[in-house]
């Protein structure tokens, strides 16, 4: 395959890289920062691009905010981003249960694993569900509970749709639970399936390391609403209009990140060795995805200014 | 592949299968009884068995109890059994790593996942441990533990190997410090595999799928110490001193108590239908495993003693 353009230092194809270009797709973690850490010159890049005329779109995996609880992180990072640039799985997830899934009474209720950020976005969508951070969840499992879930006795009937999202909460009785229900058939969605969630220059258990036990005892995988799920693109275009061979996808994980804009057919993609890919990854015979552009750190693109 | 012979009902063919074998080993959870509930006939059975000389085993890949607490359990259902006669993937897993993985200070401990019957099995064989039922380890995952984690304050350098079994109280937490000594190089072993657990005729998440996510974490697989492991076999033979070719595995389980009997070319495999698997999974063209004897329940086989 075709390797990667690098582009840190060189300021001419820095200047037609962006050029090439009306809007960004930003992956958040691992891009713009590592847990609490946003890495130096990333305010001063989103500053520049969006003073050449750039539409800004912040796509994340990470399902633990809901687009209100994200805008605020952004500000708290000092990162200006409006409530409409921000697009997570969490969001995604609502939407496609809403609009595609369209679940019908009686058994339209979610049993949700993951933080308020879904939940969040469930209600926004009017979408009932359980489970989630509700704290009769979050406790260790009980002889009673073994006896009323495999009798059922405990299971709501309503429930017909298992969400699982990255839950910093999980325990034994929510994958019970949620064992059971997918064994009564209901639909199995994930937020995303990241194996590891990016954190203090370091990495922690992702969402599909929550749902992977799931998967595991049902022989069943979830359908990912979360990148690379051309499921989120089509609602990224659906909101944004925009025109994918003027758009690029800029992200730190091949598996998600830079194929979800292979896979959307973009115009381009811009990887960054800030997170979890590095250069080996994509030069390696059985990459899974190979970008079309590279830095070496985000900023670097702020040499297309001087 | 040859089919198996049906023995329910059919009192010569029962004689003629007990006649053929001097050691059965018996899987427990799903042959014997399902969680709390001991099968009909069961204790009749053993009874027969051992009145006509036989050597009767327990395997079970339940990593939860100890030798001891397994042997109180036996007895608190009615099941007459020696502590000898048990054989569990508790004990399995402290054997390996004392005896094959024989750990050296300064990397000599064993970060535990699991309930107290590992724990008490590796005290047995003087292996120092950390985790396990710990309480500091039951409890919701911090911004203190994502730093500590990160930056690797908070992790024991004397770590050298990660064990994992089935766990109730799984989390966050205790996956995070996993993930982060597999990182460092520890070696990575699960009590067994399985990833369910049957109990109160229904299933739930067995140990396999405690481990999943580091597995999907890593990319790497854990030596397993339960059926159907040899090494559980090699240390079978070893402590009983068994003729494999008068030995018989019985069990619920294609994927770990028939492969393992098979494997271990033991004279025969009988396979109970009050599991996990039924007749239609050895009669797939992928059967992972073909018993070679199958009976409704454990005490068609008293039948003959008429």
């Amino acid at each position: 395959m075709a390797q990667p353009k690098y582009l840190s230092g060189d300021v001419a194809a820095i200047n037609e890289f962006i050029d090439k270009f009306d809007v960004f797709l930003f992956d958040c973690d691992g891009v713009l920062w590592s847990g609490e850490h946003v890495f130096e010159g990333v305010v001063e890049t989103l500053e520049l691009l969006r003073s050449r005329g750039k539409k800004t779109v912040f796509v994340t995996n990470n399902s633990t905010k809901s687009r209100p609880e994200y805008k605020k992180k952004f500000e708290g990072l000092g990162i200006p981003a409006d409530e409409d640039e921000i697009f997570g799985s969490a969001y995604s997830s609502a939407i496609y249960i809403s609009r595609i899934l369209k679940l019908a009474p009686p058994k339209n209720k979610v049993f949700v694993i993951g933080e308020a950020g879904i939940e969040q976005e469930l209600t926004t969508e009017n979408i009932p569900f359980i489970g989630g951070t509700d704290p009769s969840f979050r406790r260790d499992v009980t002889v009673e509970d073994f006896n009323g879930l495999a009798d059922g006795s405990l299971l709501d009937p309503e429930v017909g749709c298992v969400l699982v999202g990255l839950d910093w909460h999980i325990n034994y009785l929510k994958l019970s639970h949620a064992y059971q229900y997918l064994r009564r058939g209901a639909v199995f969605l994930a937020t995303n399936v990241d194996s590891t969630f990016p954190m203090n220059n370091n990495f922690f258990p992702g969402a599909g390391s929550i749902s992977v036990p799931l998967v595991h005892m049902t022989g069943q995988e979830p359908v990912a609403l979360g990148k690379p799920s051309q499921a989120m693109m089509d609602a990224i275009e659906g909101k944004f209009h925009l025109d994918r061979a003027r758009t690029c996808m800029v992200g730190d994980r091949l598996n998600t990140d830079i194929k979800f804009g292979i896979e959307g057919r973009l115009g381009g993609t811009l990887a960054v060795l800030t997170g979890v890919n590095k250069k080996e990854d994509w030069e390696a015979a059985d990459a899974v995805a190979v970008p079309s552009f590279y830095v070496d750190k985000l900023s670097d693109l702020r040499a297309a200014a001087q």
